[in-house]
């Protein structure tokens, strides 16, 4: 009988040097250590918008057949009326990572660049690699000064509002990186809603510009897995062509066209979260401006064994040395409900504030 | 302003050569065209189970929270309850379509070979070929004799019952196959809840072998994409680390959770579709004997012409002539309601049988 050596030689031998994906702290492995339920944690780790979805979510839920094979075109219709593009400029897919990989998995081949100015979301270096594709770390600068002129460089990730930063790219410096590259520009804009005016417009301008969005944040959806992206039309087909042809439930897409036809719940969640951001910092002179749901901090103790000390407390934050460029002080917190951000606050003042 | 061809370059080459994937008639047209509402069309095309999921599936989509990132741990204890595999042995995918992606991105890159017996489901070739592999072809033979010797072969592609032919293989035929290749082979057994046995036990034994499974088929949750394998843990341990972290939905988690706390519902849904697959094999001297929820017709008429008379009349089937190896006078249609499939036999008796 042939041993597991003897077939492992099967594995593209590139897959060995991939990160790990990670989404901060196993919450059921959180709870168990701390013998609390699950519910009780107060989770500020992933970006999650704590009021949930707009009621008419429940309601959708209930429309089936949940026998047949699902029909995206309603929830794709949806998304024409929200973003203003019609659907030949819309793609979706179950939640943005398969956005960023599909889009790999067209542009990006083994040996080929991807641009990536860090710290960003780590998921666009892992879809490039799973494509065999090497990530160039370029360090984010004041200016953001990109020089995306290197050999083989066939993407360039922009994220913005930056995840885990915060803060916003200018009109001028994305126009500037799409003037300047061949590459195919990826404009993750997944925590726009919280911050204003989106650059999707640019789409129309760019044959080179893919901008892509998400239903997980604004919109209180991240266990419906639903994503999108606004590219020009011959990238949208070659997408279609190279996406599965059935990769979101229907729930989700009822859900997802449900929450769409509700903007104002959307809207009075992010009013809601914005302030409890606003009041946050004010409380945080370590804490970066931020335009997402999320803040950045700079602490002055090592971030893992904050993270891990707040744990303890039951609190669920981001520790970012797992950022590419991050380095070992870095905290990434999510703007949650009023009483989890106090407490939040105030495990932080005990734990990296002035009584050390 | 550069245009799209300055960029069209970008795209690997190697997906200019992919077939389209398809997934039979655009139901939609066909309503539109036939000028009737969708749900009056009589469609058996998809092999769906006509019946639905457990009653109890409703009930689980109202589980929340739904703004939370899923959870797919109480769904793989289920599945490891229903296989007989602990959690180490399984993974789990937004249908059967991303597990087979998953398992070429581990196995598949550019000018290796995936052996692919045909007439068979077409997503192999497809995804194989995404990874810029070469599908190898080779015609089901009676015997099943393959030969599994080919220079740069990594995967081969066995689908028992077989889409859209309906017969089993036997398990001699496949540790056959098993032991005569370095390659590794996925065992596609979407519809083996039809068939009876399964050789998912094999994956103990072989260190190659990857059996894959889906709920969209004898659960009835075709709208849910809930795919799954059966692997041994070195390669369940690869594809966790190659797929997406989180893409399958929460109400599908809990819809396949429910699903499989109901087995009664299932395999009720497995006898009548069984019995009245029989009942029709009966009135269809032109059908293979078939272990699937489906039959394969051998049409005087070329099928593709006889498919679209079909949907004239509100009845959709499969016209085989888009699977690689079919020829032009095969049909698949799938075990619908009896009503259904009385219709279906009706209106093929008139438009290919003894009257013309």
């Amino acid at each position: 009988m042939r041993e597991q050596a003897d077939f492992a030689k099967n594995v593209l031998a590139f897959l060995s040097h991939l990160d790990e994906d990670e989404a901060g702290p196993d919450l059921h492995q959180a709870a168990m250590r701390l013998g609390m339920p699950l519910k009780d944690l107060i989770v500020l780790s992933r970006n999650e918008n704590p009021y949930g979805p707009s009621p008419a979510v429940g309601a959708a839920l209930q429309e089936g057949p949940f026998h047949r094979y699902p029909d995206s075109r309603p929830f794709l219709e949806a998304l024409a009326g929200y973003t203003g593009f019609s659907p030949e400029w819309l793609v979706a897919g179950a939640g943005m990572d398969e956005i960023i990989s599909t889009i790999c998995r067209i542009f990006l081949g083994r040996g080929d660049r991807a641009l990536i100015p860090v710290p960003t979301y780590n998921y666009y270096a892992l879809a490039a690699g799973l494509c065999g594709a090497r990530p160039e770390y370029q360090t984010r600068a004041e200016s953001f000064a990109l020089h995306p002129h290197l050999p083989g460089l066939k993407m360039v990730f922009l994220c913005s509002p930056n995840n885990p930063t915060g803060e916003v790219l200018s009109e001028d410096s994305v126009r500037s990186v799409l003037e300047e590259t061949d590459a195919i520009v990826f404009l993750d804009e997944a925590y726009i809603e919280f911050a204003g005016k989106s650059l999707a417009g640019l789409v129309r301008e760019y044959q080179n510009l893919v901008v892509g969005r998400t239903l997980s944040k604004a919109f209180g959806l991240a266990g419906m897995r639903l994503g999108y992206a606004i590219a020009p039309p011959w990238i949208a087909e070659q997408y279609r062509r190279v996406a599965p042809m059935f990769s979101i439930s229907s729930p989700s897409l009822a859900a997802g066209t449900a929450a769409l036809a509700d903007l104002e719940w959307m809207k009075e969640c992010v009013r809601r979260i914005v302030s409890e951001r606003e009041r946050m910092r004010e409380k945080l002179p370590c804490a970066l401006p931020s335009r997402a749901n999320f803040l950045f901090l700079k602490t002055r103790h090592k971030s893992k064994a904050l993270a891990e000390q707040l744990l303890c407390r039951g609190i669920i934050v981001r520790d970012c040395s797992s950022f590419h460029g991050c380095g070992e002080r870095c905290l990434r917190v999510t703007v949650g409900r009023r009483e989890e951000n106090d407490s939040f606050l105030e495990a932080l003042e005990i734990l990296d504030g002035k009584k050390d």
